[in-house]
């Protein structure tokens, strides 16, 4: 049996944290978001992004044997370190089907989101439990619609 | 006891996908909404059916005899093939009661929704779950009020 | 003890389905409805009456004890047969408390409402259990309103 | 349609009180059970009478068409009178499928088990609420096993 | 109509709290406990009873108007004073069914029972809730079982 | 210890039902109103009062040893006999805080209110289950609003 | 993609009514049996078969692709005829994995459990619930252990 | 390892009541909500705090180890006495998060909001339970808004 | 009012976890113990202590003013220090009322409950929320029972 | 800060498939699950593995960090290859605090269980949901004991 299409139905979300590599500029920052756009269209990976200057926090959604492929990519990526999984979960429906990669970073409409659920006046999702950065990433993406 | 009084009361609901056989033009597809819309409201029959070029995903719902009956005219339609149950469950009441056969059949305007239930970006009934099956035709009726 | 007063605070509700004796006029319809508004606004009697040609389908509610009197007097009226039992429970609060009796008869404009608990085309009150009744009288009560 | 099996699926139960005639003697009540006993099994009914010299409390159950016609002889019986219902409703399954009718009536051994249910020292059935008279039965037919 | 028939099946329970007057003696107290037992068997009364050296602590149970007529007794009874209702709820069955006043002490052996629901060392039903008498009885009834 | 501190910040609510005697007056009932508002506003007392020609039905809530004293007050007051509770129970939070004694009689724009939760067309606070009473008094409170 | 594959790992069971040809013999019964238990084996199907003279009720579970083959095998199968679903539906895990196909038919020593789920005193499937039907099949097969 | 960053990521709630000392201001309440905004927006507290002539009603909540050396200040300062904790809990997320420190203070407007969940007129914070004090803030933070 | 006596009913429990003064022995800890349970029986307070060479981890139950002047003294005991407060909660019975202080230390027959609510191999109370340090005492208490 | 010690508290699960290189041997799987046994038990961390000639299952427990670094070895090991996470979340207590590593693979004895969560009579992870992954190792884990 072909591995590739065995769990070809199963949805699969991923959340991780990760640390932004010195060198990363905002123009950088702006690439890294353009290129999963483009290419999780292509693949069927909806998600979403918060970033700062110091710190990614991703959820990536879609069919399971591509999300752990791309869990690989990501790990091997140059531009963050310290990539720590918060959590990976089945899914009954995609909850970001809208948005190839929807995004966020703070600011100061939505400092009082980040406080809601962060222990540090500043943004670090190492601190977050797998529930908190769900729902932090929910209520700033609500706050942009 | 005449066997198909004897359940007269009980409502079911099944769900299947098909494939369309290749030769099935646009307009046959027209034909066979039109035809189901006409046998059904004649017979006491509802439902719901989602095409594509492709696939058939449909359930209908009404008197368990009626109903079996119809599933094996489905199993001997020329048109489509490979025909797959997805399940079929008693009903406190009928989901589709306002339509002999409602229908939609993906577009750019509905994407998301095909999205939100499927792992790949075009549509294939084979690869839903009976619970995300569901979801989806009530997503898309939703969509269509 | 007296047996009229012992259950004097239960409140019951009782649902049967009859057919039509065919020598009822629609004029006797209308009478058999005004009778039961007048009859049972002086003895604490409310509930709805669902009636086409053929059938009767009716709830009754109030004291334990009139209600079953009531089922007497129903049980010996010339003017329906085959009186059948649905259900009969006690309530918290009286679900009709605004009418002494509402009603509702099929129409095009409640068809859907018909079809959403029937497996058949044509209202027929024996095929329902006692709980597509109570919701198919709530759905026709709310339509009216 | 054949009214008699419409709805030859539908388990129902009910349940009533009523009144010993004076002249019912004790040989009376054993002829009355054993009769129950056997027109039940011959018709797939089941269930549960509590009597004592002055009151009757039953449950019946089986097919809602022949417990309709067993209310209609059970009211027309000279042997007791004032028969109210105390509820009536469908069962997913028997609560009595072991006894053609399962019986039991007032002792010293069982007297803390009436006196659970009641606000009075003697048996009196008309003033249990459904839900009691049902939970009394099973606690009687517990005490029996 | 007659009061005393026309709720003469809801069962109540009463709970209340009394401060003993100094001058009633151990001896009393067996007197007061046979007395309620004489008497409550009589009248269909239900119960439990906690004493020490200063408090009484008791619930009643049995039909509502019998029991509030037991209340204006107890109210004017010399042997306590300072009787405050904790709570009084409808029953759907008693919870002492098996005693007409069931009882129990402070002792070495049930130390732990009274301190698991009381800030104080030394037994005060002033200080409890509701709930606490109420598990605190159940406790201490299942201990002497 | 002082008795009447120890439970000081424990919340209770009090629901009677009592016969008016047969020499109150219109006028009276509505000094008895004025009064408890005056009295209760300054106790930290507050319900709700239901009266017409023949019953009360009310409510009072607050602190455990104040509402057991007005209690004992009620029981001795000459405008009314029959006293008798329905219900006492704990609050997590006051039902009528905004109301030193709110009040309602029964008129011709309420009667479907009291009527949902009676068996009698005239309104008889003794035939009230303690909920049903909870209810019609909140019912009846919306409607002032 | 493959269909075989697309869904390999979608649990399912199908329940389904049918009635015995008539010239089908005891023996005939016993080879139906057996050849079901070698074949399922083989390909990874369990389930429960119920039959009598007149009727077979069976639930099959497995491979959803398989499963539905299974289905058109069963309906082309001269031995039966008026195959009726009851039921289709996923599983989280198989219910009979112990046996490649289980079965019992009606006794004396399991007559109760029959009846407890039937309205008739012979077995008949087609007047089963879904619901009915699973739990009369776990009844019988606790019993057989 | 380091304590303090060892539950860095643990959100904590803190409520305590107090007794203001006689000689502090109604200037020195608004200096004291000066300082504790300013030094929490610094520190990622955020919380809610009632005040009266002669009682304080706060909660904090942040990072466990920071809350816990600010209950240690809280305890040392002489501005208030009879410091005692109603509760400390664990959140999924701060209730507070827009304020670093929202108030408010007794007023005609809000009296019944008081009233809802105290025994007496007067806001005295030792008389109410925890979860009393945190709905009672609750109803005044949104009172505010 | 007397606030000593305002909350006499209110049972709280309050957890801590702190570091022992190195200086502290294996005699010391003894002592600690037997105070603790000596002091305790006499004040109405209970509980659960574990210890290891390097840390406290407490459950102390009773009164609410009590526990917070203990609390004090707590904070103030030279013989260990860092004390956190894990949580502190209103209880409706007393969890440890047959201890008036119960211990355990980390033993070889123990290691596997350690270890089922800790991330670290050694014990370390600070790295627990206040539900992990809950259910591992209780896990502890049943295993030396 | 340092990372390592940020979430030293959260305890986490991780749960893979992969498959065997094909030239482990027998005797290499049992150096796996020995070197594992050795490894954890100094790292406090826990589990369950899987294994038959093709294929691993595995789920991992501990400190959040540490599982991820465990992790990254995983996908760097060459005796297996096509490693796919089929979850990971938080746990409030271990699953297999007893175990440094637990094991099974398929024999006679539970191949019954297998079957249970598989649409293949042959073992093979890729086909299993997290859930039934989770619930398979758990009824085997439960058989060995």
């Amino acid at each position: 049996m072909n591995q590739s299409t065995s769990d070809a139905h199963i949805l699969v979300s991923m959340t991780y944290a990760s640390r932004a590599n010195p060198d990363v500029s905002a123009k950088d920052f702006n690439e890294i978001l353009k290129q999963a756009q483009t290419n999780n269209a292509a693949n069927g990976i909806t998600g979403m992004l918060i970033f700062n200057r110091n710190y990614f926090l991703q959820t990536i959604e879609g069919p399971r044997a591509k999300i752990n492929r791309l869990l690989y990519s990501l790990i091997a990526d140059q531009r963050h370190h310290d990539l720590q999984l918060l959590g990976s979960r089945e899914l009954k429906h995609r909850e970001w089907a809208k948005w190839s990669m929807n995004y966020a970073s703070p600011s100061e409409a939505n400092a009082a989101v980040y406080l809601k659920y962060s222990t540090t006046v500043d943004f670090n999702p190492y601190l977050l439990s797998a529930e908190a950065a769900h729902n932090l990433m929910h209520d700033l993406g609500a706050q942009k619609q």
